[in-house]
């Protein structure tokens, strides 16, 4: 059986930047059983007035676009400038291989040998809602164990995103160039949430394409609106082999901190980011506490597939399985 | 008082296409009243064998883009052609101003008086959610009394974009040309809702920029990724004045119709649609009973700015929340 310790003892051990406390700490924040996520409730509220210190980025792409080896060389660069660096994985699928921990630790092999850098593997066994909300408070965790940089992987297929793009500052999209192949199965949406793109594997022959792409992707850029923080996201060209353009990358991302720092979207984001957060769990709660009901349970597996074919209409089941939520005794 | 009926004289009004009951019945679907709603929850689930043959159309586009005279020109189109042609609005922002009603039978002055057309003003009094809702009773009665093409209008603008859009099969976007100024304040990730984008008022002095607007937008949307339904956004130009391109606006929404037919993916468009209208009444309906619990009324307020401000985790109020919700004894 896994040891647990005291609040008092988690808390200082996350703290002092205890790598062995603060594992131990993300893990009992992963875990499905009550107490562990009270006592995990409890200890995010103790660190907090420690937390938001840190930078925080997301890095989404395809399979196959690089993410790894750019994550690897990205934050050896960040801990060669004297940045301490936490890598924090969103990956529901990889939960089926069940070799994440091994896996993520293998990919970054010596970012993972530095003292600098803490990695962290995808959390197994939790739904989507749960792996991202875990995610937050091992992000907050990390963040109060002092690390400067937070780097939050997530592959661009999935819906994910979305739950990492509202819980960080800069969110990064990773592309491949190839010839017409500039899509490379991305879904759709992605690209407008990015706050910076990236052209990976622009080295040795791939060079010419990665610039054609660029430009391309800057012209139709160009065209759409920006958001409410009124940054126009730049397209970037970056090697992790040759190391070429990641040191560019870390630079746009400092020129967005500074520029949305001086505008106050920094710290609006962030406190609508929290808001978002409160939402979402009052919103997981009450669907678990909703969805656990038995009886409510049972009128939905009957008639759910009702509603999809639009032979009952949604709003009878809605109003059916409130009543029997709230009124268990006039059924 | 505003008179009620039965739900057998609603029904039977309604399914014999009688204008006056189709609006008393969209009334009452609006209505804030308990007995009222449950009335027209079990008037929609009495419709709903006669809903679904309509083609749902979603126009959205800044204020200045001719919203008002693009329907009016199309749904004239329309109804030249035989179809018979409802339109409804979705725009919280026009409650302020109370003129809606007036304001939009004013503004489609022509189209109000043809006699297969139908124009319901914008609901009053009501919060997003609400509208959007009440959007979709409005949509499907008037689909079984019924009207062939349903046209929803939004503004560009807001929230209730992305709330439209799951509602409708397509979903068009109006732009205008103007040097420089392509970008018209619209909301960052409307562009990419959208099925189909057309450049208006292309008239006059206008054309030549419009065109140019028509081929930027093009190069633009042909690098971004398909959706699931792998259909590549059109660009058009077209005038309500001079009714150039009208047709072809419509020639491609049937396009769109026949292709997505023979995919299947407008009628598993459609049945995600239902889910989803299920999943947003549950959560508005759970939501609502438990905003309206005093104690935890209470304790938000107290507390909201706090998660704000990033002194309480969000973690801990929502846990503190469900518990007082669910166990009010214990608090």
């Amino acid at each position: 059986m896994r040891k647990r310790f005291t609040l008092q003892e988690y808390k200082e051990g996350v703290l002092s930047g205890d790598r062995t406390k603060l594992s131990q700490a993300i893990t009992l924040a992963e875990s499905s059983l009550e107490s562990d996520l009270n006592l995990a409730s409890d200890l995010v509220q103790e660190v907090l007035p420690y937390t938001g210190n840190s930078i925080r980025i997301g890095i989404t792409g395809v399979p196959g676009v690089g993410k790894s080896t750019f994550i690897e060389a990205f934050g050896q660069l960040l801990v060669d400038q004297g940045k301490s660096v936490a890598v924090l994985a969103v990956d529901p699928s990889s939960q089926k291989s069940k070799g994440s921990i091994l896996g993520d630790k293998t990919r970054m092999e010596k970012l993972a040998g530095d003292k600098r850098a803490f990695i962290r593997p995808s959390p197994t066994g939790t739904t989507l809602g749960g792996v991202t909300s875990k995610t937050r408070e091992a992000m907050l965790l990390c963040e109060a164990a002092g690390f400067d940089v937070i780097l939050i992987e997530t592959v661009g297929v999935g819906q994910s995103e979305t739950a990492v793009k509202s819980m960080v500052d800069f969110f990064l999209l990773l592309m491949l160039a190839g010839a017409g192949d500039e899509l490379q199965g991305i879904k759709k949406g992605i690209m407008e949430m990015a706050d910076g793109l990236v052209i990976h594997k622009a080295d040795g022959e791939n060079q010419i394409n990665a610039k054609k792409a660029k430009s391309a992707y800057q012209n139709a850029l160009h065209i759409f609106p920006l958001g409410q923080n009124n940054w126009s996201t730049p397209v970037m060209t970056a090697s992790s082999t040759t190391k070429e353009g990641l040191s560019e990358v870390w630079g746009m991302i400092q020129k967005y901190n500074l520029q949305m720092q001086a505008s106050g979207f920094w710290a609006s984001n962030r406190a609508s980011q929290r808001l978002n957060w409160l939402d979402e769990n009052l919103q997981f709660l009450l669907g678990k506490f909703f969805l656990e009901h038995q009886r409510v349970q049972e009128i939905l597996q009957q008639n759910r597939q009702r509603v999809e074919s639009g032979e009952l209409s949604p709003l009878s089941l809605a109003r059916d399985l409130i009543t029997t939520f709230f009124n268990p005794t006039k059924n």
